[in-house]
């Protein structure tokens, strides 16, 4: 087996869980949160500055490899991990949610989904099978199974016969699957937001035994509470023993309903991309930095941060550096918002430890949702 | 007296000065290159960064500062070194340059330039009071008198003309200026690629007794013979105890060609620049990595150097970094081309230590123009 999850303690105040995922690149505390690098590259950030800030893990997305540099240069190079100067965990999801959501002209069949480049146009095909060879290039410490996210809103029988095809497709990756010692495969469930779907996804899924579970095609438009009622009914149908991971999550209100549902993984591009924008998280909700107010505002990005941004610089000078489109105030908000998600989930990880993560999620809220607090995301 | 210029030796090989410039943030060892930060950054580049890569002092442009975020602001943040986190000598320039090549509908008078904002289009003056308002709001450790940069080629005439305004102006400089016990005050010296009127020019300021001389007027378009000729024959009117900096110049040859002709200082965006499409500088001439040939080539950018990028990183890497307008493209390259610059100059110094920079310079040029090298620049 790749990897091997130890649950450390459930929370007393909830049923969240304190663990670590041992995997082929070292240890992931759990609840983690996992930063985006699309192309192998987490967007601004240098591999030392994630090791700075304490990412344990990152995710890369197999659909953009696949097509940029490609999975055999990566391979060539020696794997993902040597490519991108990054020694710590991997993740790759399975190209399926881009094949959706980025290219034009998509057919899909039993065999799989041919689309066209969404850079050069060029017709192209990924199916299980495909996105086992390509993950099995990238050398991925966790590998997920090709699946269809299904939209929100959608009508039940789509959704169904979706699901029902995902779970095909689950079982021809794990027979596609040419290195399960060294990578782990992960199963899909969906089900969109019908119970007794999600029900049937995750009986067939778990009856696979995959080394770990996802919930897929939650965060894609439907409002929150349905996204935490699922959790509700869909976490308890996946065995204690296996890691679980909320896919496309990341807003901070999200991260610790999540955890307080049970959840050890997450994983959204929210944080690197509002930063290029100038939009940044902080204790008291969104800040927009590029706003004018702040042109003469010396203090830092938010004051309870004690990140390298926020030591360093203030709202003036990043929104100057925003406002004139310099790489480095891109670098500062992105630092500074990873910086805070991955404290986050350290504090999260804390409160479990204490038994009292509802308390810390009161305690937390309060002040971001406060009087004198930002909008929240 | 603001800075104190320490002549350390003279190349016996060479006229080419070792030096030390002392300033109130620390001190330059000379001939030093300096990396130019426009708009309070050094495009892509933290300060850290720079002090690792052991940058002595930057330069920062005081018409891009007036324009954003003004100096009002940077004066309200502390000054320009609080402003931006870079406790190091900052040079600033005078706004000319900027005023001349960038603003449209200018005009000048005596008094100054009305021009209207290349980012606004909104009116504006700089003349030689508001350039010493502007720069002592700044507050860089050495600040450049406001001057016209005649164009190559121009009239006879016009040179003239315009040096000799340049001149009225720098006289109305060293008495606009109210701090000179922290900024050191540079007047440039103009006159084209015209012998007598750079002679007329240097007679003029250096009687005025500046703390330090520039150069300027040069690797405008000349060919880079005339520049090493005007070199020739303007130096030697410059004071052996002042710093000469020569403005604009930084391919790695001219430096090299300029310190062997005496020159303390150089600036330039070349390196930044060409860092930022692709194209880097090598022990052996130019490097365009984002061309094809390097899609599988995983070597080093210069296997002959020692810098961050080239310790991590390979050329297959960048190259799928830059073609996929990745931001960390853009910082390994920009880290590279500046390293290599300061090594450079690093190796001029020592070679001038051990009386030995025309050797230097020919073995540097052996490899660098060689069989199996790139294009120079
Ligand atoms: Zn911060
Ligand atoms: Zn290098």
């Amino acid at each position: 087996m790749a990897i091997r999850y130890e649950l450390l303690k459930t929370c007393h105040q909830t049923g969240a869980r304190l663990g670590r995922l041992h995997t082929p690149h070292g240890i992931v505390e759990t609840p983690a949160f996992m930063p985006v690098g699309t192309l192998a590259t987490v967007k601004a950030m240098s591999p030392e500055e994630l090791e700075e800030m304490d990412a344990q893990i990152i995710l890369s997305n197999t659909y953009h490899l696949f097509l940029r540099p490609g999975h055999e240069v990566v391979a060539a190079a020696g794997g993902l991990h040597r490519f991108m100067h990054w020694n710590r965990p991997i993740l790759t999801d399975s190209g399926g949610f881009q094949v959706f959501s980025l290219s034009k002209l998509r057919h899909i069949t039993e065999d799989g989904v041919t689309f066209r480049s969404h850079i050069s146009g060029e017709p192209l095909f990924i199916g299980p099978e495909k996105a086992m060879e390509i993950q099995n290039a990238l050398g991925s410490d966790i590998i997920m199974a090709f699946d269809e996210c299904a939209p929100y809103p959608a009508e039940r029988e789509y959704v169904e016969t979706s699901l029902e095809r995902t779970t095909r497709w689950a079982e021809r990756c794990l027979k596609a699957h040419k290195r399960p010692d060294e990578q782990a495969l992960f199963g899909i469930v969906q089900g969109g937001v019908y119970r007794d779907l999600r029900e049937r996804s995750a009986r067939s899924l778990t009856a696979l035994d995959f080394p770990g579970y996802a919930i897929g095609g939650l965060s894609v438009g439907e409002p929150k509470e349905i996204m935490y009622d699922v959790l509700e009914y869909t976490v308890p149908l996946l065995p204690d023993t296996k890691p679980r991971y909320l896919m496309g999550v990341g807003s901070p209100d999200a991260l610790v309903e999540g955890a307080v549902r049970g959840i050890d993984m997450f994983d959204c591009v929210l944080p690197t991309r509002i930063a290029r924008n100038g939009t940044t998280m902080t204790s008291r909700g969104r800040l927009v930095v590029r706003n004018a107010k702040y042109a003469r505002d010396f203090s830092p990005l938010d004051p309870a941060c004690d990140c390298y941004t926020c030591r360093n610089y203030t709202r003036a000078y990043i929104r100057h550096l925003i406002k004139s489109d310099e790489i480095l105030g891109l670098r500062l908000t992105t630092y500074h918002n990873l910086y805070f998600l991955l404290r986050l989930m350290e504090n999260v990880r804390q409160a479990i430890r204490e038994d009292r993560l509802r308390n810390f999620r009161d305690e937390f809220f309060a002040q971001y949702y406060g009087q004198n607090s930002h909008k929240p995301f």
